[in-house]
């Protein structure tokens, strides 16, 4: 299943693809209830498939299944009792799957090529780093370029959303406490990253993460490895690699970082990102004004984003 | 004004603190706006008053003009209509003022004397990191020492909360932008936060950050310089500074992060730690089961925890 967060009419909600089409979860899963004669179709609804992505995930495989049924209900309902249930894509704008993580958690260093080619040696614990929400844009909003620093850079990464509280999970269950994979751009200020030995202040700059553009669920995209990473700048390829070289697997990460910390429904990890980065070339080449970042993940599809720069005031 | 957070019959609430008693200030303003004859009070209590730390920091000023009359209304009337408003402190479980912020940003080498008796110099940037909110634990807690690591460590340090969306905001201005100030202490796996290049796998283990004992609003302390931190471990004195020695005070802090992102009410801030931790003594000392740490900071109070090995199987 493909799950989105989109914008209609000004309300924001979740919904699921089908067909190129987007269904609206809560109100069809709602309106199937209706139509079933259960008097508390509203506040069932809003308990097992409510509107927002978090809660959403809370409900583990249980809302999954009924977000199922509730798609199923709409594709034969487009429209029930007025309500529309069914919009064409062009008609909603699509957000980030997940626009408010609990936590976000970024991993640096963990292609093995790419550390070789460095002539680094293969790490023995993941670098792990944070972003906080106010990074997260959608897959239709523009990268905000703040005239706070000249070296704008991307990092296409791919990651993966927690789907169930997860604390000292083994790697063996590790895949069944993730709801799925969706791709994020670790957009970042160079140097900004680099003026202080921690890296925070040139990640967590706002809109310095667009996501989507939605999250596949594992029983769509069952198994993490093997999927190209591929990541463009206005059509010119910067950077590929595949998730078979991640050094720190999706299912290493999930019982090293729950060994650390009890993980929430809704936190996003961030893999790492491949060689190739803009501040790494030679000559160094950084983001600017109309640039456009496409990256495409096998068994995801493509995040892309124009950057735009920031002038003038920022209003508050 | 010192707001809390407590839980008293295993609901979770707002409080304020006066002559030792314990207000409910979301319930207070509910029976005050109903002995005024409004028949929504309900609902204008939810809009304004709400039970929950970040939801009234939202509301600003307004709210906490609101919350004034709340406990003026409650030391009038313990109970009314059979609801009991004021509670003996005894009676409650204190939790952290802030259980849950959006944010939670560190401050690193921040104490001017201590930068300068280690022979290093002073930084030109603040360095910053993160915790994630599950390190959140209250002031009635005790410290989980997981066996992960030998070296858990203590950190002093004077927080403030943000009261205020801000983004850009002036040294001038900042403290409008503040809610008020209480004690965190930023324990940290010493041996996890240098494994790798970066902090957060040793800063962001479940319960290393005790936060409290409560909230002190800017109206009653006003100027956050001048205030002095002390910690002892068992009575014996470890840290002793003073806010006046910060190198990034609160205002620069504000205007700092500001400038890099929006900072929401509830998000916290962690402004460093002075010299004295366990790590950097000769011979090194860290905590041990049973051991109790306190902080006292001039205008907030003190913050005491004992730390608690956990032993066996960690329940999911």
């Amino acid at each position: 299943m493909k799950l989105i967060t989109f914008t209609e009419q000004g309300v924001t909600r979740i919904g699921a693809i089908e067909d190129g089409k987007v269904i609206d979860l809560h109100a069809a899963f709602e309106k199937k209830l209706e139509s079933e004669g259960k008097l508390r179709f509203k506040q069932i609804a809003e308990a097992y498939v409510p509107a927002d992505m978090n809660g959403f995930l809370q409900g583990g495989k249980e809302s999954l299944d009924y977000a199922k049924e509730a798609v199923a209900f709409a594709l034969k309902h487009e429209k029930y009792k007025g309500k529309q249930l069914v919009f064409s894509k062009e008609n909603v704008k699509v957000e980030a799957p997940v626009p408010s993580p609990g936590k976000m958690i970024c991993v640096g260093h963990n292609y093995r090529e790419h550390i070789l080619e460095m002539g680094r040696e293969i790490p023995p614990y993941p670098v792990v780093f944070a972003k906080f929400a106010n990074t997260v844009i959608g897959p239709e909003d523009d990268i905000p370029h703040y005239p706070i620093s000249d070296q704008l850079d991307y990092e296409a990464e791919f990651a993966f959303v927690i789907g169930k509280r997860a604390r000292n999970v083994s790697q063996a269950e590790a895949l069944d406490y993730v709801a799925g994979y969706t791709i994020v751009n670790d957009v970042t200020y160079r140097d900004l990253q680099r003026r202080t030995l921690q890296w925070l202040q040139g990640k967590t700059v706002d809109g310095s993460a667009p996501m989507g553009p939605w999250l596949v669920t594992t029983d769509e995209l069952s198994d993490p490895s093997g999927l190209e990473v591929v990541l463009t700048v206005n059509g010119e390829e910067r950077q590929r690699s595949n998730t078979k070289n991640l050094v720190f697997s999706v299912q290493y990460l999930v019982e090293f970082l729950s060994g650390l910390m009890t993980l929430e429904p809704g936190d996003v990890i961030l893999t790492g990102t491949p060689g190739g980065v803009g501040v790494a070339r030679d000559p160094q080449v950084f983001l600017k004004d109309g640039d456009v970042v496409r990256i495409e993940i096998d068994g995801i599809g493509a995040l892309e984003n124009k950057v735009k720069k920031v002038t003038g005031e920022i209003s508050e």
